[in-house]
């Protein structure tokens, strides 16, 4: 039977880097969503505070659902 | 009094063709939300196993809401 | 530690204005998600019923989360 | 029978508003089109004329067709 | 001596498919155009009725001109 | 009172050059358009025929409109 | 003599409104920036605080110059 | 060891349908090409021949390389 | 040590051509900056005045600083 | 039977114009390439040296295969 | 009262990595801009000299300001 | 005389970082390609594996050609 996926979006930060960020992201996603099977990076932006860097990156995460829910 | 909509993103599959990506993805919805009102399609890609094509439909999916969960 | 925001897609509605569709998609947000942090407009449509407006306007909304839920 | 659109390419402008522009070229539009159904926005820039904005939005207005004329 | 084109936007409808509203508009079009030459899709979206798919298809479709009109 | 303007898109061709293209859509479009204001190029594409280019270059032109039609 | 524009990008806030923010913006340009002639919007997002909504609105800004500067 | 892929650009024709230009692209690029993985369709236009469309799919189609070739 | 470029952006015009409109805007600003290295065309459109056109090309320009200036 | 096109990305250089760019490239792919159908202008930037021009055009080339190669 | 923002493009380089180069230019701009806000990450491209690679990275920097300059 | 430059598009993978999937890419590319002289990075996605990333970094790849091959 053909699979349905459902994608969210969401944002990592890290002080360290664009790397970091996006892991921090898909650990915390890892923690609580089963059957996580793709992301994308949709932009890279973030803050700056007293000359240190805050990233921001938003992230696609797809994964598959049974049943689908808003 | 002015309605709102929840949007969510999915991606439908199947080795036959785009429409029925589509009509999978949007059949697996009306199972479990209320309230559906709009698509959009916003992706068409796939894989390539044996020669065999797996479609791969990203849809944009809308559906009234009462109260917004995350 | 590094936080995580979630990003959820939602449709406000006016048949009033741009502005008005806008707030009325915040303040029903901010009734049941907590934690909210940005917004970001993302498409402005809308009908056209005997000649008066309903304006759509698409909205991203950015909130902290401890627990990633699908 | 399946019905087809017809969707038209519009500057409003208004020395008031974002949301005047919007009206006033609807407004024109509703006077002698039939059938008029949903529009979009697609740019918002202007003139600054002596330290006032003379605001241009184009919009896409779409209508119900029975003949496509060019 | 060079021609010129117009290209004017359309949204064909179909209750059954992406291909069957693309094929309806252009049906439509080529009853009252004439020197219709080239399409592209620029959307596909659609509205739900009861569980039911209406696909909206929008196309730009380009034909030779001699005189320009409005 | 405030202006609406009407943008039509228009494929202008030539087998010089670029600039050739656009010079004959917008001389073609002078001869028939009243209220001629602005255009926009939004796409340069053609044909090779036997080593020789044909431009195809796709203009947005916009002009003062009373009453709109469609 | 051909002139030449130069465009700066300015983000304007405003705890009111999408308006305000842009008149906001033009306003202090107007202040210190002499010829301006065009803006266009580019980007509507913000910041959510105690439920409130702070607009931050993306602004392109052109105006004449004889001199260009870094 | 890491893989890399190459991609590359297909238009793949058909004056039947949408999904039959995609089918023969793919169909032919299999022919010839080891380890096809993925692929996108990144474009939808066509011709109109006596009011007969001729679908043009553009694709992205990537397969495995060892050794890079221009 | 690595360097840092700042990029500007202008808007050239011409009467005669969108090639002069460049070579206008580029000829300008090679007077008052100095380390210019690269540019890239952003945007072509203008006016139209009685018939003729009146190019407006946004250009970004790229060129080496010491100390950025805002 | 169904044609097929591959579609390769070449950038043509110029001190000369942006036409002359377009010119050099195609010109080139016709010493090699048989069945040149179509070209597309995706991206005109440059380097500036000496205050002096290089025309960089970014362009789509499109012929016709009948065996695909990597 | 209501704040505004300039924001500036910047392209950092770096002959280590994509992060030493977004780095590079932040730091550079914290040595003159005051009130550094954001970022934004819009472009990673660069050159490749004997096999090495020169990361070259486009930023948008934003500051507070109170007086706009050109 | 002018050069001409051919652009391919590759995808780069790798297990540790988007860093790294990009120096793999280039890394192979240069062992079988004669005059590499630019990249760009289009897109960054990948794969979760039990937890791990895949990164999938698309770039395009650009070098100097004299006789040009499909």
């Amino acid at each position: 039977m053909d699979v349905t996926f459902k994608v969210i979006e969401l944002v990592g930060t890290s002080t360290d880097s664009y790397q970091a960020a996006i892991d921090s992201a898909i650990e915390r996603a890892t923690k609580t969503l089963k059957g996580l099977e793709f992301f994308e990076v949709v932009e890279h932006r973030g803050h700056i505070r007293g000359g240190q860097l805050v990233h921001q990156v938003k992230l696609h995460v797809g994964f598959k659902i049974e049943d689908i829910t808003g």
